[in-house]
């Protein structure tokens, strides 16, 4: 019965936004086989939980990502 | 001093948007009440947050939650 | 499909090296209670995960808390 | 490669729904460097995700924040 | 530059004491790899932190995970 | 009444095998003095839970950290 968050900052997909509904699915789907392909779980008792964090407040290089990705290049 | 993190789905509720504020503060009274009964901890030192997380974020049975009720029933 | 995830100072218990096996089955029961009665959130889908947590590692007062206690008296 | 989350109550900061991004860059930039004061961590692989929580979601005392804040005082 | 929290339980894997460091392995690339297919995430930013969780510490049902089952059959 | 959670590899430190707990005093206390100066958050109030984390459970690249250093250089 695993647990999975997948935390993703709020950006991309179709509008910029963060991730499509249909993304987020693949998401769900792709991680619960991986666990019953390397673990043998049961997709029916896995939780998956997506978590989208405005850009703003994920921090990397100690800045805000945007502001690390202007100096990274 | 615990500290509780409780996910729930964004749904129910008296709107059907989630709890309401009056449901999140019975929940924050058990779990305290909860943790003094059964370890003696005192509630001034327990923290509790909630968490509400939009249905196309939560994930079981390898599908999206609402996907996967239309499928089980 | 509720997930509860509930942090606690490895101390106390039948031997003081924190929560005994029973003590966690009640958190594990009155939780899950807790979501059913003021939610309605079925206990076969709600996951709970308990951490012990060293008291090395866990900081309040901006000290770790054996030291706090000392001075909280 | 640390992960650090923070997690603060949505309130104060310039227009008091929450910490402003300048502030929100300071403390990534603080703990960043905190890590690499302490632990010899490269800021290019510590993470910092910063999650302002809604004061009807955050529990203290067995109360919402602000009712407790009503009774402490 | 995802970060992905995979909560297992501690069973199974070669020794029954939990998943081998091998099936670790398989579980970062694969998680790595998805949200590169998915999200087109750079695995060099992506951070998966595994957490075992004993038996005791697990519940579903309202019940630690091994009594559950018991019941669950 | 923030919440901060530290994840750190388990290595370094006094003999190898992790921060020292003087290193993680060092750790709570810059934190929540970090907490107080940007955000007025009282520490008495804060909370902080650092985790050390077994190398063989985080990844990053794609890899278990110890593979991607060795290719990392």
């Amino acid at each position: 019965m695993p647990y999975v968050n997948i935390k993703v900052t709020r950006e991309g997909g179709p509008d910029g936004l963060g991730p499509s509904a249909d993304q987020k699915a693949q998401l769900i789907a792709g991680v619960s086989q991986l666990l019953q392909d390397v673990l043998d779980k049961d997709p029916a008792t896995t939780f998956v939980v997506i978590d989208e964090v405005a850009l703003a407040d994920w921090g990397i290089g100690g800045l805000p990502v945007e502001e690390y990705r202007k100096i990274a290049g």
